[in-house]
């Protein structure tokens, strides 16, 4: 850990206390019970919704679990991350004349913005953005499923991370909002591949399940400048994992990504599966995952836990 | 300087290392022609374009200055820190059910995200959100023009800061956008004060005028966790001085906050008259100056400027 | 009456039959008890609920009356033709460039699409619109009010009209949408005269009160190419007449306009105090009153009343 | 003919002096060169620019011809009609569920409408209406392509009536917004059918081929209470009838259609191929085409030609 860390005015040093501050926010947050569980398909419905895990992986090359961290969830948007960091590497600058970079302030898979703005989402953190990303992928990689996936496993060093099928073909039966923004971007020239195609890919990307200690291990690099530190890899450059970092704080949290940088101040992405990842620079990712979902779509015990660890450790960037 | 700084891959350590950095930006900043000064009420169109300020002030007490930093010049939106930090002391949480946190994804001046939102501002740094600023400090200051000018003066250790006249009321006559906003925002139960007397407040502090200095002297504390390093004085909780981070991060730079973020990735906050302050957690503050603005009412120099400075020397909080 | 009338399959030509027929349907309507009394000012929220008058004024220059018809009541959004009409005469075809003559899409006093519109309404019976009219008259007419009073007058034969100074007042104090809307369109230079002038003739002209008798009456030349039927006098030419019967038919309802269109088929125009006229060719004029409005904003009874008129004589224009 | 017309203040009694005034007019439109032919598909962008028919069928069974009168063109939106009348007929009163009959005030691809109105679109003459008319018809009838073309061979009594097998595959290789219109409004709720099924019965229907002549005969029934003048075929009922005759009057012109009324005064429908039909109540209907297009997407040849012979004639309802 290269940050003095605090709680309740005193430094914590040893890894004992962190396990127990840990514990003691997950023991708290089994005591919320608001929220509810997605339901838009079927499969996701059917989750118990008191499963809640909260992991925490360090720079040091540390993990702390506590509750069902080793339980496989559907990362959802989570997965806009992995998708991302492809289409980056692909297409570089050029990305951002298709997707800029600009928080939202209209609900995640909002039309009316998109018409607004010619068919060029906000960033790649909406639906819009990432089936424009998702796009990119189809056109720019032979094999653009088997390219997630072999980014994702190199990422969590878990060669054990699949799409849920049940899950996957269920948001193609209902995922007719994301076909008609898919078609909208189409009709301005934003979409090369065919909408069905990429679709696909889209749908496949969220259904991706894994555990929140895979989910913390793999985005470690991001609090690292790009190096990830279990395989000491450099993943991208200092530059490219900052400017992921900055998208992530302005647009991760759907509508209420400015009250998060308010009240937590690390950049984070959350997942209506109930994940959330939250990425404190210098130190490590949390990983938090419990079914219910508040107004906005994110898991109401994991916004508590992730706010509670950043608050008594002062993990806040601001 | 509690951070280690890095430029070029060298460790920056010396005063005079800073200060030739400074002078350098500057230099490829005068080059820069593009853009143009607001010219919305003629005071603001008179200002010579050529101007170009840059200070840095750190934590350690030192301020460098290069170019017209002793200029004073029309700080208009970068006030809205100064009248949120005197509504943040005298409503405390009940501010935020006024005016929300949420980056607003739209123009500084919409009023079709008002009407939306059911006269609510998405946040305290687009207009709307600001007028509700104004708002409060109308109805719950007894004199609320001199509680502003004392917390500015206090601040800048200056007590030769004034509101030009001649902009006042400039604003005044030209600011129907404004008046809208407010009628607007009365007709939703979101304003006390009569609009006449809250617009007259709004437009005064718009017009307050300060130099590059005396700006990058005044918001120190918001780098130094609410402590102002030259007076040692408290200004805020260290959690208002994150929350205003917070906010300035994700709607700071108008519809450029998130490019900002993005390719700059520490808070800050810019007004029409070419101004921009940028904080820099435990390191100092930046403030630049010229008036030429870039499409989104950005001074374009002084994104140069402060870009180049903080990707030099390192500042990303990501 | 120039016009065959049908009424069941019979043909109805004796005035007695005519008023059997109102007295019929004004008794059925005074079984309807749904909607409410616009409340949005205490003025208007005290009027009796259970009032209700049916008036037709035929071409041969017979006056039928049902009921309340000779109370006062305030007359709102139907003195919008009034303006109109004045405004028309005093600017021509340069009126049209700062008013559209489409239908909205939109609820009258909608700010979003004045927004995208870049300040010029979408047609004179919406609000902004109408405000549009205002600024007009105040500006063109050296005495706005008399103006419209002698008009309004004129129209009526009768001398004894008046605004309502309380519901003036009233709405002056509580108008602040529509002050939003004068400012955002003074904003876009569609405004000439100070918005609290041209605000107190609107707000004025809103609060005239007449009879359904005297409206009535008033409308008889939009039936008859221009021409009073009752004073012979050619009040506007028969284009004009009829451009005016255009605008009522695709935007006088509100946003109920195109079912108005669709169930009744004549040009017609409401007001919040519960009255409505509706114009049919070559026939006459009805005016309907009754307090309680449904949630478009129009007459609960006024509109059975007047649909069933129109549909048992086949009055629709269509 | 059952009205008296007049032109120039002279009444009109002979055929002859109808022909003349139909020629007269044309010949004035021949010099119009404004406006552009449609081109977001090849095969309508090939048409000849200059041609130009205009067609005047009365209700004693004489049919004017003037120019271009026996082209085929492409009718496309004028097929709403067709549509619409054979989901009146299956659905009755229901289909008024699922889509309202007011004017939209917004383009007639509009997408941000539909979302505001949760996939209700706002009228069958806009593309969203007409899609959900479409999804009846492919829901309701065992073959839908038949139904409507056994529908307008009978109008007319051609039995020659196709549909552009080049323009229907065209339509649908870019029909992308409409996709998403589709596609949004499955996401509510508001389509049975497959997107893919019903589109290709909705671009089918758009391709349909008439001319002048036959088009202005299929729709005299409107202007005859719902029963054909040529066969004496009640076709529809008179209030279904007028129904329509309405529903043209507030939104058959697109985002002109409030400007048509005003100077024109009948329901009208056109398409983006050129073509225009006009109900004269009681008289009969006129058809023109010509394919260059004005800024609303409406014929400008068809719509001087309209407006004047409705002028010249006095054939406005209002």
């Amino acid at each position: 850990m290269t940050r003095d860390l605090v709680s309740g005015g005193q430094q914590i040093h040893a890894p004992d206390d962190l396990k127990s501050l840990l514990e003691e926010i997950h023991q708290q947050a089994m005591k919320i019970t608001e929220g509810h569980v997605a339901d838009y398909i079927p499969a996701l419905a059917e989750v118990d919704p008191e499963l809640c895990g909260l992991t925490l992986a360090t720079l040091d090359g540390e993990v702390f679990n506590v509750g069902d961290t080793q339980e496989q969830f559907s990362i959802q948007s989570i997965s806009k991350i992995f998708g991302l960091m492809l289409a980056m590497e692909r297409l570089g600058e050029d990305l951002w004349d298709r997707v800029k970079m600009e928080p939202s302030g209209q609900a995640f898979n909002s039309i009316v913005q998109l018409e607004w703005e010619k068919g060029i989402p906000r960033n790649p953190m909406i639906n819009a953005g990432a089936i424009v990303v998702s796009d990119v992928l189809v056109s720019r990689y032979s094999a653009s499923k088997n390219a997630v996936l072999s980014l994702v496993r190199t990422l969590c060093g878990n060669d054990n991370v699949y799409a849920d099928n049940i899950v996957h073909q269920s948001e193609k039966e209902h995922g007719h909002r994301n076909a008609a923004l898919a078609h909208l971007m189409k009709s301005f020239g934003n979409i090369d591949a065919e909408v069905d195609e990429l679709l696909d890919h889209y749908f496949w990307q969220c259904a991706l399940t894994m555990s929140c200690e895979n989910l913390a291990r793999s985005f470690t690099f991001l609090a690292n400048d790009g190096i990830c530190p279990f395989s000491k890899k450099k993943i991208m450059s200092k530059r490219d994992s900052q400017r992921i970092n900055a998208l992530l704080s302005t647009s991760g949290m759907y509508d209420q990504s400015g009250e998060f940088a308010f009240t937590v101040g690390v950049p984070a992405k959350s997942g209506v599966g109930g994940g959330m990842i939250a990425v404190v620079p210098d130190f490590g990712v949390i990983c938090s995952w419990s079914p219910r979902l508040n107004s906005y779509g994110n898991s109401a015990r994991g916004m508590y836990m992730v706010r509670e660890l950043a608050n008594r450790l002062g993990l806040s960037v601001y």
